[in-house]
């Protein structure tokens, strides 16, 4: 099938989508939330969808049900909340005012995420609209993505019985660097962890360095003791559960073709640790990390101050693969620490999932042919993305094995999380078009 | 001899001590600095001092002479500059009202350093008036010491041949926690360094640290290669020119009697690296050190950022013995950077010299003398402090061998550098004592 839109059916989900951006939903601060979960609700049920407002601890849950009475059901997962919006003083166009220019629409939320969560809706509008939908959706759209999802894993346990599942869409997805819709199997696992040693009340005079312990020295060898050289972790147990790439996920990584230069001008730093294309995409995609966030102590001014400080924290990540346990690493890193004598306390404030999706599944073949048919090139497909979202919750708490981040609006120039965040408006018209052939596909692939 | 004061004399020195310290000259900010340096040329020229204003590159000198022909000359260096006063709110009294309450003279300043550059003063004052000064006097008052005297060396440099003596009287001393008079023979040096480490334009998401280098971990791994697990410092030839301690300076360590359990009360620390006395002053005052004053890098607010910093900067402190030379241990530092490779920029922020002056020389033995006579108990003498003060720019420049801290009218409960700084009126009297004694006294020693 080709489902290509009227110029009616674009210009109403064009007006749809302005009017949601037009919809301030900051989850930092809460501003606009409660109406954007209503605008939802309301627009769910203007589409047939049978909508609900879900109270969490935090911001509400949308969760939006369409039952054709098929065998299979999609669980379709966007967040409406967004990232605050300063520097305000940077953006063109004032951030909720949705202003389209040069064929794009330039608004906080444009690409992460509102605009894919139309895309999707109006998809599943067309197909409706031409008698070809056959298979159940289910839609559950979270306000505190850009928080960190604090309530979701509860409301998902909560709730297991409304939200059974073949498959789930993640957010994510649209166009890589070189325009080519991309299809992404799974996440790294995350775990966050804050680290703080406190030697006194107060700074003293450094003259006491040669008899009281420095904080800011028992950090820096604890953090020194982690890793080697290279940057490995050296936490005992580590790298036990990591399970190597499949045949198949290896030769998916090949997709990622972008080199040493080119990456090198995107993130503006002076040199990378690998020479060549080959090298970095089997770190980025297949390494476990442990990475320092931040680390204070002491005087940081300026000229100098001589003093022992009283205290030093640092903050770090670990960004998990498949199969590492971010609650075992945890544990790991405290026996580490207990182990060696470190006088450090640390406490776990973040802890993700690593997942993959098997490419050999029905979503990823429906994805792929869905995806061919409206772009016209193969879809870059990957094992998983570098970085990390919520997509554990579905795979453990549901027991959904097919999750992927797939069909999105945004592209490489879409400043997601930045000011001036934009769409391209053809973009957006292609990924309801996505969306459509997607949820026409599936019920279609054998399994 | 025993030059008691009568309440006169008692009333003068007070009244002169009080009107000094109701002159604020804090050199953070310049405020009073000229109009003080201008009180006590006038101050000098009253008692009959030869007295000049002396220009450097930032707050003045002040400069006074007194010769009566002998064959002997005291340097007497004290500073009029104060601590900036904040924070104002912790004051009971005014910190510029000097206020007399229970014994005591509250102000900024009282105890660092204006009591004791008018208790000398007046000690001269005395000896002249009973007709027994047999040495010629120098005075060098600095306006600086409390921001690093950036312009003392500059300025000793460009007046050698004004300022020749035979020994130097350099501020400190003072009393000791339990009320003894202090002697000390001289000063740990210092190389104070900021280190920087940038990576890249701006801070990057997470996701990137398999692949870009993290500013954080060089530091960490700089650092961690400066020391070994006990601190002690692994920069090539780092302790080479360490001079250990003479029979007569190890014994007189002996006298620093201060117990673990004093020192951990006294500091606020929670332990300490030694459990006996024994080995906490051997660390104290022999022990060079390796210090990290502060670190910053990155995300260290509440909560959890995932990123790979841009930047990162750290400052270190290495406190010195002789004969260490601090513009050599910085280019040792700089070398072990180079040769391992660091991408890290060493900045230096502050050199200063260590220095001992030898035990059997005439000025020691003029102050334990002195000391004793005026307070009735052995003063503890020590063969440097652990901290530094400029006196190695004395020692080279001047090349003068006897340069100690002793005569001060501080006591442990002073409060230097905090709110509602003090001085007991009675140790501002036995300072003018013990000051006209030394005078007195240190001509009549055999070299």
């Amino acid at each position: 099938m080709s489902f290509v839109l009227s110029e009616t059916e674009k210009e109403e989900a064009l007006k749809t989508y302005i009017e949601f951006l037009q919809k301030p939903s900051v989850s930092a601060s809460g501003e606009g939330i409660r109406d954007t979960a209503e605008y939802l609700k309301r627009l769910l049920s203007s589409l047939g969808v049978k909508a609900s407002i879900e109270e969490t601890g935090g911001h509400p849950v949308v969760l939006g049900e369409y039952s054709v009475g098929a065998n299979q059901t999609l669980l379709v997962y966007n967040h409406y909340d967004v990232q605050p919006v300063d520097p305000l003083d940077e953006w063109v166009h004032p951030p909720f005012s949705a202003t389209v220019s040069g064929g794009k629409v330039f608004a906080r939320g444009a690409s992460d995420n509102k605009g894919t969560l139309i895309a999707r809706l109006y998809g599943f509008k067309k197909l409706v609209a031409e008698g070809k939908l056959s298979v159940n959706l289910k839609f559950i759209y979270e306000g505190e993505e850009e928080i960190g999802s604090p309530n979701l894993e509860g409301y998902i346990q909560k709730n297991v019985h409304r939200l059974g599942a073949d498959a789930v869409i993640m957010e994510g997805g649209g166009l890589d660097a070189k325009g080519r819709p991309q299809v992404i199997l799974g996440v790294k696992g995350l775990v966050y962890v804050e680290l703080n040693c406190n030697t006194g009340v107060r700074d003293l005079h450094s003259s006491n360095a040669p008899i009281v312990y420095n904080p800011a020295w028992e950090l820096v060898k604890l953090l020194r003791s982690l890793v080697d050289d290279e940057g490995r972790v050296r936490i005992d147990g580590f790298y036990d559960d990591v399970k190597p790439l499949t045949d198949d996920e290896a030769e998916l990584l090949r997709s990622y073709d972008t080199t040493p230069e080119e990456t090198i001008k995107a993130l503006g730093v002076k040199r990378l640790k690998y020479p060549s294309t080959e090298k970095l995409r089997v770190a980025l995609f297949t390494e476990p990390t442990c990475n320092i966030d931040g680390f204070s102590s002491g005087y940081t001014g300026p000229k100098s101050k001589t003093i022992v400080p009283a205290k030093a924290m640092a903050k770090l990540d670990f960004r998990l693969v498949p199969n590492q346990n971010p609650h075992k690493i945890f544990e790991l890193l405290q026996t580490h620490v207990r182990k060696n004598g470190f006088d450090v306390d640390c406490r776990l404030l973040g802890a993700e999932t690593p997942v993959r999706t098997p490419v050999r599944t029905r979503v990823v073949s429906a994805m792929r042919e869905s995806a061919k048919k409206v772009y016209g090139v193969e879809p870059v497909v990957l094992p998983n993305s570098a970085g990390t979202q919520p997509m554990g919750v579905f795979t453990n708490i549901l027991g959904i094995n097919e999750c992927v981040s797939a069909i999105g609006v945004g592209s490489a120039s879409s400043n997601a999380h930045a000011p001036n965040e934009n769409v391209e408006i053809e973009n957006f018209y292609k990924a309801i078009q996505h969306s459509a052939e997607f949820f026409y596909t599936y019920p279609k692939i054998q399994p």
